[in-house]
């Protein structure tokens, strides 16, 4: 499948890896190409584009861009490249302005996923994997065997289901649909727990287990 | 010990109860002692206080009021009665003017745990508790046998250990302490996808597990 991944960082970086790695066509977009020649020479089957060529050639595109610079991406990127497209929102709007730990720029009522909902309107967008580090999100059987959830939210229930099922060859296991994309307010507060975790526990590779 | 429950919902139920069969001398605080009258006859060992007859009674309190009343009631409890004392704060300032999701009154960069302690800096604000249900947080082993965590967050170190070892007693086996009291933000923050994962599993019999 044609995939595009907007996004530089750590994010962008595993899941354009672990989608080339499963057999898939994939372009990473960035306005800065020159930041990601290095890891492109030990992944060569990625290519580099810009924003709006990375979107174009996605038959599904990932948003993986820093959560505060999302809509402007994603506007760089183009509605008309995103138009009837799924995008994968696993961005996190988290506020470094007083270091850290981070604050969140949207919360409560609204969500960064439902920003970039109402600002492509004709996109379907999935919310999933921002519970989680780079790592974790493309190799969720590195951290317990799986034995942990990964959330999912989103107005448009096919779109879930295709999602769903690149998840799982990712290797998640457990996938857990938490309703309308106005679940994202629940993920992405999230982060700030997350956080706190991160900074106890000294590591990265964890994650929560639904418990009932 | 003599135990003082600030609060007359489920949460300030459940606890008192759990203190009393667990032995503690227990007075319960409301404005509204008519509230509680028929929660008491089947809770005969509970005795009924104003909020400053109950934080006076009390070794050890518990803020299990409505967050967005705690400030207040707290004060009606009065400082005199707060100073030097242990106060397990378990409410989360949910705010429920738009109706169910909730959203936070306070949230990010600051938290309800944080506002307590700047209002009472002679108190110790041990916040735990808050991200289960009343019955969870009083009978953890009736979620997977205790398979779950509860989260501790306090500037005492003391004071965790002591609230540590009532949790234990509450059956509590995994007491996550996450460090200081900052790190309420996280705690309380998380609320939000609690509210969205018990809308999408149809009980409050649910926790997290931490897992790396």
């Amino acid at each position: 499948m044609r995939m595009g991944v907007l996004g530089s960082g750590m994010a962008a970086q595993a899941i354009s890896a672990r989608l080339a790695e499963l057999g898939h066509d994939v372009v990473i977009g960035t306005p800065e190409a020159d930041k990601l020649r290095g890891w492109q020479s030990s992944n060569q089957r990625v290519l580099i584009g810009s924003f709006a060529e990375t979107a174009a050639h996605g038959e599904m595109v990932f948003n993986a861009t820093n959560g505060t610079e999302s809509l402007n991406a994603l506007s760089m990127a183009g509605d008309e490249n995103l138009t009837d497209k799924i995008l994968v929102d696993v961005s996190n709007p988290l506020d470094f302005t007083n270091g850290f730990p981070p604050s969140l720029t949207v919360f409560g009522k609204d969500s960064l996923a439902e920003q970039i909902q109402r600002a492509f309107p004709m996109t379907k967008v999935v919310k999933t994997l921002n519970t989680v580090t780079a790592r974790v999100m493309t190799h969720p059987l590195e951290v317990a065997d799986g034995d942990h959830h990964v959330f999912i939210s989103g107005n448009d229930v096919d779109a879930k289901e295709q999602v769903i099922d690149l998840l799982r060859s990712f290797g998640w296991i457990n996938i857990f649909d938490l309703g309308d994309l106005s679940t994202a307010r629940g993920t992405e507060a999230y982060l700030l727990l997350w956080v706190r975790l991160y900074g106890t526990m000294n590591t990265s590779m964890i994650n929560i287990k639904i418990i009932k």
